[in-house]
């Protein structure tokens, strides 16, 4: 990773609880010069540590309720479909508007990240859409009740 | 949920991409008077669908491997303890930079996101940070070798 020193880090964390701070605000909350804070930003982005901007979804479109899940497939006689239908159902599920994140790991096996209004529904989500997949060995569905950190990924991933 | 038409999407979808798109940009590629989507915007973000905007990590600042990390802990003879020792564990793991996210789930376990520049580097870091725990009773990694949606969580979440 590249290097930030205290300030770029303090840039950071403005710029990530609101993108839309002007120079002039930045600059007045951090103690510094416009000029300095201008030319920070403007590195961060050359420096490629500033990707691009975007938008967090408020609490009345975002899932009050995530679940992680593991999705384990029984291993076919054929090896070879194995990797086919790993591909196929994460395919499938990525294009649920109600799956976060869906990914494939190194032990064959497909994580997901669900989420919904209320418990129900997503426990719903779960049951109708990745339990009633063929073939399913196992899925283990962690439910997170109480977030220390990262639950902005609420309003941060889009299912639309 | 609340309700959002196709033109609502739309526009969240290109905020999405790129918040510091202007009116005019955005009605010049959906095909919609600049009056309207200035008053779409407006609307959103009064109903409480767009909540703030963000910025997106570059890949200069990201980790390049991520993975899933389901940890439990041995349930002690003492039950009242391990509500207070899953605190403690993940409130620790919440502290380090190298982890996006952090949960307890209603079975007593703690979920992680880890985030590293490298697979050694990832492996590492559980090694010596979750591995470590005392009473750790198992630890599950899931490494993801291929999204299918979500990746960009990779640049949404910070570790410092």
């Amino acid at each position: 990773m590249v290097y930030l020193d205290d300030l770029d880090r303090e840039i950071l964390k403005l710029l990530r609880e609101d993108a839309r701070l002007t120079i002039s605000e930045m600059s007045e909350r951090l103690n510094k010069p416009e000029s300095t804070i201008h030319f920070r930003i403007k590195k961060l982005i050359e420096r490629g540590v500033i990707e691009r901007y975007t938008i967090v979804l408020g609490k009345s479109a975002r899932p009050n309720e995530i679940a992680f899940v593991v999705l384990e497939l029984e291993k076919p006689v054929i090896e070879d479909f194995l990797d086919k239908y790993l591909e196929y159902v994460s395919r499938n599920l990525a294009m649920l508007p109600n799956v976060l994140l869906v990914g494939k790991t190194e032990e064959e096996r497909i994580i997901a990240l669900v989420g919904a209004d209320s418990k129900e529904e997503l426990l719903k989500c779960i049951e109708e859409n990745i339990k009633s997949i063929p073939s399913v060995k196992n899925v283990s569905v962690h439910y997170i009740k109480d977030f220390k950190k990262g639950e902005e990924i609420k309003g941060l991933l889009m299912g639309i």
